[in-house]
């Protein structure tokens, strides 16, 4: 996978390993059409994947029927040579979840999961937020 | 959406809230088609997702190239009205990394989603894990 044999780099090791990256959105003050648009959020996502440097290999974009509160919510998933990004969206009260996770196939992709998690905030805008960063394989 | 308003919910805390189960798997014992053949893996999560009792709205699956080390992964994600499933296979390693996030919609899912992470590690039988498990919303 590009890794000089002199190296003596340890295959196995490095590609599982990887880092995942959460955050959670409260009060959004983007365009309510990036909550409930799947072709819109799923486009700027896959464009955001590409801006990083990251790979997307697969994508599904879904969108919930409208409730009593008003339009559904939807889930942008994108399918990354490195993993995978997530979007859930909870228009009704301006809500996100994000899931940025990039395994270290090739190489450590730690800050291109950075920037793409930074892409996403810029988007969504929002006033609250509760991150996690989780070490993984 | 289900919810009697006598009861006084506060709908906008309740679906936003969740539980996501993370595990990463290594030395698994079962059968290589687990780890190689995103159809197979695809069609025996959807079926874990419904015995469970969590609801699948979307899924993709992806396979990718082999390496040097022998058959590529697989990615399978399915699409939950609760949020999301995804497993990750590295079979060069028997390596599988897992994602089961459950958001509070409609009732607590979480015993669901504990439900969901056994029946994988059931398939899988790693010989060593790794978990995690992260309150959300």
């Amino acid at each position: 996978m590009g890794y000089a044999a002199g190296l003596f780099l340890d295959y196995s090791l490095i590609t599982m390993h990887g880092l995942h990256l959460t955050a959670d959105l409260r009060h959004c003050r983007c365009a309510p059409v990036w909550l409930t648009d799947a072709h819109a959020l799923g486009t700027f996502c896959v464009q955001a994947v590409q801006d990083t440097g990251l790979q997307a290999v697969a994508q599904v974009f879904h969108t919930f029927p409208a409730t009593e509160q008003g339009p559904g919510g939807v889930t942008a998933t994108v399918l990354l040579a490195e993993s995978h990004l997530c979007v859930h969206t909870w228009p009704e009260q301006a809500g996100v979840t994000l899931d940025v996770y990039v395994c270290n196939f090739g190489a450590d992709h730690s800050t291109k999961a950075h920037a793409l998690m930074h892409a996403l905030m810029t988007l969504f805008a929002p006033q609250q937020v509760q991150s996690h960063s989780l070490q993984r394989g």
